[in-house]
């Protein structure tokens, strides 16, 4: 449902807008945040961008991303709302208490759980990353994309994308990239900091934690084991192993409970894993909490994986 | 320089075609030859495919590989060659004993250091990969581009741009890409194969590499060591890492040589590094051979880096 009408008069009705996004963000929920931000000002209405998080590091470096404040750095409360990259009023956390009464929420999003909890809702969940739809939404206001605008939108593009790599890539997804580029935007630099930078503390966790790989059930599951909360994409250097299909990630998460996060290629439903675990997500990325020790841990979901291949042989 | 009227002449004029690319070939060299191939068989003209050297596995899973062949394994002689991604006559090693005397050779690629060694060339040295070009050319011949041949063209192109995150990267790339999609091209499941996937034996390599990265020079320089051949990437370990400038490998080639591989982001032009050390490159990617020992040889270098950086500083 693309409600760019409502949204559009909502928009320029507006005395002031505040945007939000979820907690914990990446390059969509900071590079929409960003983009809606500069697409707003350039219709001379102001703006205020908050996050309930710090920004992370790399994302941090993106054009205009000083301007996101905390909540508590905000005193005026907003009629007009605008959420980007969040499936529900929860994912923006305590960015709510920025909200007048009986505000009017403009929910721009592209995942495909969201509950349309907005005033006006304009989910679509076949675009790869909601900057994807924000492009779209410049090109129906007829905003002119500065290289800054354009920068933040193809920020958002290529980590939502893992680099034009997962299958939420189409052929759209490439033009608007080929565009964005002709605007000027610098895409190997954004490439080079937002993908392939890796911090000395990851790179330690890195040696770490490739030392714990195990191969299991004949070559389908690998795992490893993390001590560390920064283990952004470990999980994909053991799903990434030829002939594995699915990858799993082991932290402990306090004395009694260890954090699982699943990657699968192809064969395994790795939410089904983790629903029955008590956790959710996609059919090739999710996760759950479970309770016990590493080693518990470990065997619990060793015998979901073993099951579920032995559904997929059957 | 694109001579598309006397290639497309020379082609359509010949009886047989014979397609060369260069030995070690990569995604580029092996998605070209099978792009070619494809092409001048939709052409309703015979044609022969062949590579000095094994192709790496990863590749050999593209559509058609299977058909090319060692040049030992064929027979006849050839007037009109088509020689695909090879900067000059040598890269294409033994292939060269299938010639005809005075033979036609069409030369289609994008190396900058390309000596133009063709009858007829068609060079283009700002195309990302030569399958680029040859998108170009099948345009031009009005070729019903069918899926087994745009995902060859996806696959050069992906390979070739580490999935369109270096500076190669144009919105000509990307468009192109985009179409490439819109005829069919699994995207996801080639860049998983071609980009992600690990090999268990790299996997090993990685964990003994990054045992030995070194920090030098402030920061500014990351090495590390590799006993194996097979070492693809492991360089960019080194060069990821945040603040470093320059990623060097140095990995015994024989009893008494170090090969040196570098890789830079954006201060240090490490070709110049590499000719002084007699061997050679790009800016951003170079390699040489030195005589002596590992301790040696990373003295060497690092020396070397140190007054390159003390140029850019001054």
């Amino acid at each position: 449902m693309l409600d760019w009408t409502s949204a559009t008069k909502t928009l320029q009705n507006a005395s002031q807008i505040l945007v939000v996004s979820h907690v914990n963000p990446d390059g969509d929920a900071i590079g929409s945040t960003l983009a809606v931000g500069n697409m707003v000002e350039s219709l001379g209405i102001p703006v205020t961008l908050v996050n309930e998080s710090p920004i992370p590091d790399k994302i941090a470096s993106l054009p205009g991303a000083e301007k996101i404040q905390f909540p508590s750095q905000v005193s005026e409360r907003f009629a007009v709302i605008i959420a980007v990259d969040a499936a529900d009023i929860s994912r923006i956390g305590n960015c709510q208490q920025l909200f007048a009464d009986n505000p009017t929420i403009i929910n721009i999003d592209h995942h495909a759980t969201n509950d349309y909890f907005g005033t006006i809702n304009v989910v679509k969940s076949d675009a790869a990353a909601t900057v994807e739809i924000l492009y779209d939404w410049a090109e129906y206001l007829k905003i002119s994309i500065s290289k800054q605008l354009a920068t933040v939108l193809y920020a958002g593009l290529l980590t939502d994308t893992g680099g034009f790599r997962y299958s939420n890539t189409t052929s759209h997804t490439l033009r608007i990239a080929a565009n964005l580029l002709d605007l000027g935007v610098a895409s190997y630099e954004l490439a080079d900091r937002l993908l392939e930078t890796i911090s000395t503390s990851y790179l330690e966790q890195l040696k770490d934690s490739l030392a714990t790989i195990q191969i299991d059930l004949d070559g389908k599951v690998a795992y490893l084991t993390s001590m560390e909360e920064d283990n952004e994409g470990l999980v994909n250097f053991a799903r990434n192993i030829e002939g594995v299909d699915v990858g799993v990630l082991f932290r402990p998460k306090d004395e009694h409970h260890i954090k699982v996060s699943l990657r699968s290629r192809q064969l395994i439903d790795v939410s089904q894993i983790a629903l029955s675990l008590g956790g959710g997500g996609h059919a090739r990325a999710a996760g759950c909490t479970i309770e016990g020790t590493m080693d518990e841990a470990i065997e619990v979901v060793i015998q979901k994986l073993k099951a579920a291949f032995e559904g997929v042989n059957e």
